[in-house]
């Protein structure tokens, strides 16, 4: 099974909006196959497996990151593809993910006299696709927050000075990030002052050629809070490759919006009831209409804290620098508090140094979710 | 050699002024004694290994963490005792770091016939000193500047509130860093308010029983800024165990000062051109006055700031809560910069994970110090 994670990692930025998953296939105590899923549209993990195995895998034990399918989708079921291969015994890590189908693909194989099991290294799986299992269980996408700051949790001069905090490894991984990821959500104002573009480019990825260049094909959709549109026709990010998301808080059409259609972005209208956009309602339209599993939300101080505060984020990755900006510098969260039983308490999953700087990782996810 | 440097380490909160030494002695390819420098007066690491080796001692290899002293202090000088062993090398792993000094003891060594080498395993040895090497080379102690920050860098609420940001195993870590320090150093404002006591509490140091009272047998000398003698008679601090220095900027002799003396507290005038304590000759006093290597503040961010702006600090360790305090919090240090051009950069040398904190230990020396 560890081997069939390893598997499953190889789409990684490409299986979207697929689970990434693997398989390996043992017969006779050795591997006989091993596949992973790659893309969607493209063969499952289990057919990879079973066409390496051939003939071998009668008899043997189809070891799978996920559940296989019982239904028809873009490809055929794959326990149909597993009975009719004759294999005796199926170890899945988790079940499906949807409540409605969870279980339907072992009992498939029951059905057929395979032996079929499910929670090896589940942990360990279901952290390939917190996303994925996100929008199946809780109907929206697994929602990073990215900030990056000084050891004083400074992400700007008062100025708005900012390039670089951060050193070259950092940002190949925020490239990594964004690859990974359905799609990248963030506020005008960031557009506006710093340029941000939020796309892939394969270069700055820090991965292998090849790999590079198979994770840039797939642009993550730009998602931009842009309430009142003041987003330009002339945005740079309107013409790189990738899908654009304005989302606006004005019920009515615009000529801005007309505009900014015929620029080549698309204009949702999601208001809330505060004049601005209706952000719990945008996630779930994320997960419903685009099928995003994992959101990344780069942004400033303002946002940060409006997400953090409405609990729209499972995951803060802090960049942080071994810099001082000073007590003058712009604050992580724009984030008031008065008293320490206010404090937002995180759980720090992850400690990495990324060349000088420390990547932390932590769920911001109560106890209780 | 990383023997005597693992029993060096047996000294680490004993042997202060002294260095931290360890010693192995090895005859015939076998162990045949070893030995810690554990307190100041008492034998040195090279004679307890001798003792342990007696007669095999002759013709060995005598491993040592730093040279051999060549000069009568408390003890009889070791190159002696190591002469008159009889063994036929020495290996140092760093030379005397006294300029004045260095070389001496492997001079005496090579007049009577013994092979003596020195630089094995040298950057992990200075490690294990950079109090006494500071002292030694540059005349000023080790300074180390301890803060508790929660991620967003705040170290208390706008009130003031800030018990506990950081939980008991790094708590227990700071009694640890204030153990191996011959001095604390705070401002008058965090013992006025933070009742701050800067003692060593063996039942809080989280090591063995025995190695806890032996390390709080010797209570850091606590030093208190304090340009106006605000400090009152009764200062909780004044009464516990070890020492306490108020350091005055007010050169005359004033009733304060007399009724803290009476109090038990040593008063000392230091006045600097700004009308505060003359920091820079403060550091050289604890040196010369007081053999201070290692003095580990604790303090606000006035304090914090003065200091880095200064370049006082060496090292910076922080302890980081995972938690937000907000944007109206407390910042780590007073220190308000414009552009990034001015930024303080340090240098990450080490990343723990203490319970649920992180502990980042920073150079804060310049490239060319």
């Amino acid at each position: 099974m560890a081997q069939a994670i390893r598997l499953a990692r190889q789409g990684l930025y490409t299986t979207d909006p697929n689970p990434r998953v693997g398989c390996v296939i043992v017969g006779d105590g050795e591997q006989v196959g091993e596949g992973a899923h790659l893309r969607a549209g493209e063969p499952h993990a289990e057919v990879h497996a079973l066409r390496a195995a051939g003939e071998s895998a009668r008899g043997a034990t189809a070891y799978v990151t996920l559940e296989p399918c019982s239904h028809h989708g873009r490809t055929p079921p794959c326990a149909e593809a597993l009975v009719n291969a004759g294999v005796a015994r199926v170890v899945c890590a988790m079940q499906d993910p949807n409540p409605l189908v969870a279980g339907r693909g072992l009992a498939r194989l029951r059905e057929a006299g395979i032996e079929a099991v499910s929670g090896l290294l589940e942990t360990t799986a279901r952290a390939l696709n917190p996303g994925f299992i996100s929008r199946m269980e809780r109907g929206r996408p697994y929602v990073r927050l990215k900030l990056a700051s000084s050891l004083d949790g400074r992400t700007a001069m008062q100025s708005g000075e900012s390039q670089w905090i951060t050193g070259p490894a950092a940002r190949a991984d925020v490239q990594r990030l964004r690859a990974r990821s359905s799609a990248v959500l963030t506020g005008v104002e960031t557009v506006l002052i710093d340029k941000a573009s939020l796309t892939v480019r394969a270069a700055e990825l820090g991965l292998p050629a090849e790999q590079a260049e198979q994770a840039a094909l797939r642009q993550p959709l730009r998602v931009v809070l842009d309430s009142q549109l003041r987003l330009p026709t002339t945005a740079p990010m309107l013409s790189l490759p990738g899908r654009t998301l304005v989302v606006t808080a004005q019920a009515e059409s615009t000529s801005a919006a007309v505009a900014l259609t015929a620029a080549g972005a698309q204009v949702l209208a999601l208001p809330g009831t505060d004049g601005r956009v209706d952000l719990t309602a945008l996630l779930s339209w994320l997960a419903e209409h685009e099928h995003c599993n994992e959101v990344l939300i780069e942004c400033g101080a303002t946002l940060a804290g409006t997400a953090l505060r409405a609990g729209w984020v499972d995951e803060l990755v802090l960049y942080m620098a071994p810099t001082l900006l000073g007590s003058a510098a712009r604050p992580l969260f724009d984030l008031p508090l008065e008293q320490m039983a206010q404090q937002h308490r995180l759980q720090l999953i992850d400690t990495r140094q990324l060349g000088d700087d420390l990547r932390l990782t932590l769920s911001c996810r109560k106890e209780t979710d």
